[in-house]
């Protein structure tokens, strides 16, 4: 299956065009959205089209439609499914949402394939070597903080990633890094953003008395938990939950939020457009 | 705004010949989805098309429409949306269904317009009497069964419905009602189905024990709760919850999810393929 | 049944001297929760009483209570679940919270009686009528504020309520009411608070691209939308609605998270600790 | 902390004598529940104590306490929350919820600890080994079944466990092992029953076009899939999840609701009353 993703300025004869290329090349369309964004006068497009039945290669494919593309000003991407994206994890001490990730890839429910996982602790060493996922270490010390940076970004080039998911990573992540895989770092953030943005949202959580917690992935951008939400989730809390239970209540809709959020991202269902993400679902 | 439904055998070269039909017409696609259902081989597509910009009259376009859909054995429809679709209530002594969908109506919430209520009690006179909407009284007894399914077949057709909604009616609709209203009978049935098949859903979800109760809003067949299913919800119960509690929280989730079903109906996202539901949202 | 409510500091044998007390009356305890704030060193208790098999009046067992009671520097209510709370709602312009008020009351749902609508419009005047409900108009304009306010809390005063619900009263309510009225004040806010604190919710939830919308239910303070949370429900939206139909889809859950927690306090199921609530249910 | 959780026939004096005892040994109660069953008249309680104020042994408190509950025909238990309750899994190919229950072992999430999987799959060794925890392969033949069931049976009660969870384990329990450990075996259905009871639930959901699939914790009784329930959740989905999708899918609500029902029975938070349990939380 292919993934053919679109967004340009709305124009008529865009449909007319973009299914008469699919069928020239005896495409089969399996699933489509279509969706106009009247205020912006932006046109988005999502089509799942069958492989097999093609008359060319993915690559011939590619250069065509780049030929198509060009008038119509589209931004677009064009997937194979059959290659699956690489997957960094980046994690800290907190392990339940990288456990939960590597367990997943070890039952091949993710569209996509985990390579690495890189942690500026050691303790994922040793799950991250049982399922025979590479781990390297990381750290960005204050004192080495230039150099420390430089380190990080070498480490995570050389994983050659499709995606970099923070699974709870706690360090802040390095504007060259988020600059150079720019809607490619996935985070999860543990509240319903925008309430309780920063540090330690299950204590404020707790302070405040809200009688639901959530959690929210999204796409890292330089304004810390300000990116695209991908995924949202909450659960029922009370008065009887320190904030120490709602952290443990928490991880399970953190790991599932992120787990989904991912999956809609492999899955190549998202599109971004300004700081909002429309999922075609 | 136009929307267009269809649902055809699978076959290359359809959505470029819907597509061009469109765009013949200077009509703009705002929204779309196609979906592939690859055991039937069978695809379905509905698009929402900007009226405005369409050079010809919707008669015309309508007409033109099926000599394109005829070769390709498309079942099909198409609405102008701003036809309202005429909605008649059924109702029985239970009220908050009823009186939700009427206030909904004057809110001018629904994609729609009631345009009676009919009812085997004549408590609800009063409520559709306030709304300003016609109300009868219609009662099917086992005496006169025949001559009274007979005077409610012509009060139902004397009413000119696009849609019937059973809205906690009690009794069993005759099946000349069913089969001359096939997929335009929307009835909400007091527990998640399966579960709970026929009567008093409530007290057998009490006397099993469940922990979630719920609704489901279907279209109704000659079989019983078991046609094809729109919309689900739940919400947790516990042990503390007697029948009749169970029976007043249900009522919230009786009201919401038929009101979404309908909705759906209203907004022609729906299409019926064997028994289940395509939602197209 | 009573309902009694204490809170008081932690003290070993409070539990034997209350329940001691019920018995030596002859009541039956037929549901009770015990919590204690450990860090506060604070004990909470309710206790549902059976009132028909105690050997005293109302009048003696509170007397008699109240003597109990001030060893232990108790804070405490006791109700007499049949003496329904007076229920009045102030209400604006939209009128779906109001509504659905008004049909449980109609429908007796509700653990209490509405006893009069107040509006700073006359649009729910007529809705009002149809339940039999009395109805007020007050308005606070600028230039006569300080009569405004006098006349308002006068009128609200007339109405000797219990509680008053601010079903989406889009005014905000004088200092002298929510001091008079503290802990008897619950509003609905739309939003799932501390997210989108202030005006607008729907649109700045769009504008941001959260992925779940909801309401909040809590009492007022003079701390705009600070008050002690009582309910909280969410839903979940996508790119696709607007702010309009956000707001459609939010009065869904506005209506119900306001009658959840009004219920929850006609009750006697909360109590208000500092800024929190503590809810047995 | 002592949990304390007493059912018997509704009695006056009955909270006073708990409590009496409790203050007398200088128990502290943090948090208690009490729940009468006005129609079976039977009396319900829940207490925590604390256990560090105590001015007796956790033996001696057990011996008096019998000799106050005899008297009121009490079926009573007592638990020291510091003796971990003995989990053992039982497990079969599918590995999400003993891989889950596993990790929130490790992770010191359970109120209790792991002591052994058994498995009619040698697939599960090495997970168990990784975490090292004890792993035996049982297996009933048709063939060798008699013999087969003693070697299980035996098998498990070498394990001396507290609990035995199904973590979708895929064979039938053996007779003789639901009855020894009545009230101590759980499992996991993969439907929110009663909806699909049997073989294939997700199948059956897609096949009847369900909105909402679940999972049903519950305790085992010699009735398939009829004990006392203890936890349900559900999940949406829609027509374009095939069968393998749901199974997918449903693993997510399996794991979390199977980890909260057990949680519940590790916190001796459940009683069991003929076919249902009362939970408090």
């Amino acid at each position: 299956m292919y993934h053919l993703l679109i967004s340009c300025p709305d124009k008529q004869g865009l449909v007319v065009a973009v299914s008469q290329f699919i069928a020239k090349y005896q495409g089969n369309i399996t699933q489509a959205h279509h969706y106009l964004d009247g205020h912006k006068q932006l046109f988005f497009m999502r089509n799942e089209i069958e492989a097999k039945t093609l008359s060319c290669s993915f690559a011939v494919f590619k250069t065509q439609f780049a030929r198509l593309a060009q008038p119509y000003n589209m931004t677009w991407q064009l997937y194979d499914e059959r290659i699956k994206k690489r997957i960094l994890l980046m994690g800290s001490k907190t392990t339940h949402c990288v456990a939960d990730l590597l367990h997943r890839d070890h039952e091949q429910e993710l569209a996509g394939e985990i390579i690495g996982v890189l942690s500026n602790h050691q303790n994922l060493a040793k799950m991250a070597n049982w399922y025979q996922v590479p781990f390297k270490h990381v750290n960005i010390k204050q004192e080495t903080k230039a150099q420390d940076i430089q380190a990080m970004t070498k480490a995570i080039d050389e994983f050659k990633p499709d995606v970099i998911v923070l699974a709870r990573y706690m360090q802040i992540i390095p504007k060259e890094v988020c600059q150079k895989y720019a809607g490619k770092v996935i985070n999860i953030h543990h509240s319903f953003l925008p309430s309780f943005i920063g540090a330690n949202p299950y204590q404020r959580a707790q302070e405040r008395g809200v009688k639901l917690i959530g959690a929210t992935c999204h796409y890292v951008t330089q304004d810390l938990d300000e990116g695209p939400i991908i995924e949202q989730e909450v659960i029922r809390v009370n008065h009887t939950h320190s904030t120490l239970q709602m952290q443990k209540m928490g991880q399970d809709v953190e790991k599932i939020t992120l787990a989904k959020g991912l999956q809609h991202h492999l899955e190549n269902k998202i599109l971004i457009i300004d700081n909002k993400t429309i999922i075609f679902t």
